[in-house]
């Protein structure tokens, strides 16, 4: 996926005097309206001054760490988490390069984000993709997952709210997730690195909820919600409530785990203890209604363009799947035809869905600028005009 | 190693009113004259607040951060090393991690740091050790490599400046080194993390000089040099001048490495820039005043110590391995139980040699201020004369 990006960068004309609108990765931090809290940066500038954390970190900094993670996942959850159920991570990505470990066989989604299948096959793990189906607004084919576990299945992975499709999972559709995992004698890893990051009707609510059904690893941290992926804190929560993984021994990728920690800063341990103060809060609510803002923008503006379909509305994430209507264009053979052709004409770069294993569908992201948004989506209209079917949009009007 | 310290460290009384005395693992960072450079934090700091750097990295600084190190490493060889010889890690620590990857045999020196072991034996990568001469101021047995080498060692570990025991390695025998490196058709991985650490006679010479005999992966980081081990600022570079690694396809482990970087916190991408600066260097070299210092009351105390023999004075590192004379004391079985009874009896935090395979032995590290190191030395003398055997002390005298 990075590698296609890469290339579509490569398209765009130098020349263009209009600004690059970069709708392809989900990074925020550079507008102004999604700066992270000053309480946030404050409270790492003072870390640093205090000399405090030059050294290796202490066992007590990495526990007190660990519980305020376990304290700041509970609130939502029916369980008390204990310090022992979290392990610190480099990021979200850290945590899922943990999880994709060597000696078992792990269920992925169609589309998904492309660096669980990277890390699977770096590690030789085995791994299939059962379907999200946009018709049911990207829910998870529950008969397609029971079809594809077989007795070396240990995991299925679901991510929620969804990248690469906005959509924010129901809790009657996570309790079915559940409910199929405990049939199937497997556990749920749940990427939630864009919780609470919702702005449609649906709540958020955490697999965690659900770890009575089946056990649930919890792959998160402050990236999304904080708007600080460059700072890299993340954490794995364990949610079994039963006792079930301790007992089956199930997850052998889950061995190494303890020592993740050591890899990160140490400075950001007194971060983890911060960053989930009221103050902060504050501004996560000012960006949701920017984010719901861009959300509606992208929508109505996608919704008007000939030759593209999007089929359910982005609820949560930075992003949004759209269907290429092949036929409406004239002279461009594919996806990624349509990527670098937009980049050299309109200086918009967006993903290829063909990076997801979507072949002729685009993920467009909008966490941008509300007046960049609307520019780039405006230059995506015109494009789309310029390269119509001139026989099919004629039968259409 | 970690948990038979921290058995240690359980033994130590409460209620002594003596300040404990660490002298089990190397951080310096606690003891006032041994903190870094105020620049070094300010520029953390500048970092923070300039809102540049929550966002993920760009390729561009990445790629400034690599170049910065491969021009930093360059000044002490014979070759330019280009950015795309560097890799940057999460400490040297993780360096380790990414080369004990599966796929091959690698030999280990003995003492070493344990770190290796562990991480070899969790990918399952094969490891032999090879001796560590203390009669030969724990020079590489370059005899023991050659007869442990098969036709799947594709690697030999170097520490230089040595940890465990204070050695720093001559040109000529580092030169050595690469020739049996050759003879054997393996590379040298040269951890480095004490890179100039080095306050005795000798110089210190990186192996990349020999990459051209050898090809040389070195490990290294600014943890030691610069007084941050919690800043977590490593890199791996690669000096294969003859591309023989390229060639040969030798390193299977090496294939993962470029997606190293992504686990780094992005502010210290900046980091990478200033830290090598002249102004740090001023600090670096009171530093190693100081070391060169504590050091040498170290090997004066411990020569004097009746039971303790130290075979070499430390020249580089933060650590000394000395021998105990096991007919010497009465009552004490072994280096770990001598280790206990010392933090039970005096406070005093040693590492037993058990922990790196040498029975019998103690890792002293002498990172630490003066005044405390002495206090401690001392009390080891008097822990050491109360258990002495009588009746071999008094044929001595
Ligand atoms: C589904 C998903 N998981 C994980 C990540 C990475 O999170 P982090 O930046 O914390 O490593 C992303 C980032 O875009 C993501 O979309
Ligand atoms: C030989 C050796 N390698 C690596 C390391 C770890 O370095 P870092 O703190 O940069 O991960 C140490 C730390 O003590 C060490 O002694």
């Amino acid at each position: 996926m990075r590698a296609l990006v890469g290339r579509i960068y490569g398209c765009v004309d130098k020349s263009d005097p209009r600004p690059l609108v970069p709708l392809a990765s989900g990074d925020p931090t550079p507008f102004g309206c999604f700066r992270t809290a000053p309480a946030a940066e404050e409270a790492v500038t003072a870390a640093v001054a205090s000399g405090q954390h030059n050294g290796y970190p202490s066992a007590t900094g990495v526990t007190e760490a660990c519980s305020a993670v376990a304290r700041y996942l509970s609130q939502y959850l029916p369980y008390e988490l204990s310090t022992g159920d979290v392990v610190l991570t480099a990021g979200c990505n850290h945590g899922i390069e943990i999880m994709m470990a060597p000696g078992a066989n792990v269920l992925l989604p169609r589309p998904g984000y492309p660096l669980y299948e990277a890390r699977a096959s770096l590690s030789r793990l085995e791994f299939q993709h059962y379907n999200l189906l946009p018709e049911k607004g990207w829910e998870v084919d529950i008969q397609g997952v029971e079809a594809l576990a077989n007795a070396n299945t240990v995991a299925m992975v679901v991510v929620n709210p969804n990248n690469p499709s906005g959509a924010v999972y129901s809790y009657q559709h996570l309790a079915k997730i559940a409910e199929t995992a405990r049939k199937l004698g497997i556990m749920v890893i749940s990427d939630e690195v864009y919780e609470h990051f919702v702005f449609g009707s649906k709540p958020f609510v955490p697999m965690g909820v659900f770890g009575e059904i089946a056990p649930v690893v919890t792959l998160g941290g402050i990236s999304k919600r904080w708007m600080v992926p460059g700072w890299k804190l993340g954490w794995i929560a364990l949610t079994d409530p039963m006792g079930i993984l301790r007992r089956k021994k199930v997850s052998p990728c889950l061995v190494n785990i303890r020592h993740a920690c050591a890899l990160l800063f140490h400075l950001i341990y007194s971060m983890y203890l911060m960053i989930f103060k009221e103050l902060i809060s504050q501004i996560y609510r000012n960006v949701m209604n920017v984010m719901r803002e861009t959300a509606e923008i992208c929508y109505q503006k996608l919704k008007d363009i000939e030759g593209i379909t999007c089929p359910h509305k982005p609820e949560g994430s930075m992003f949004v799947m759209v269907k290429l209507e092949m036929p409406c264009f004239d002279g461009i053979y594919d996806d990624i035809n349509f990527c670098c052709n937009l980049a050299k004409e309109e200086s918009v770069v967006i993903s290829p869905g063909s990076g997801l294993g979507m072949k002729n569908w685009l993920r467009i992201t909008f966490a941008v600028d509300p007046l960049l948004l609307e520019d780039g989506l405006e230059r995506l209209k015109t494009f789309c005009l310029r390269h119509g079917n001139k026989s099919i949009m004629n039968q259409a009007s």
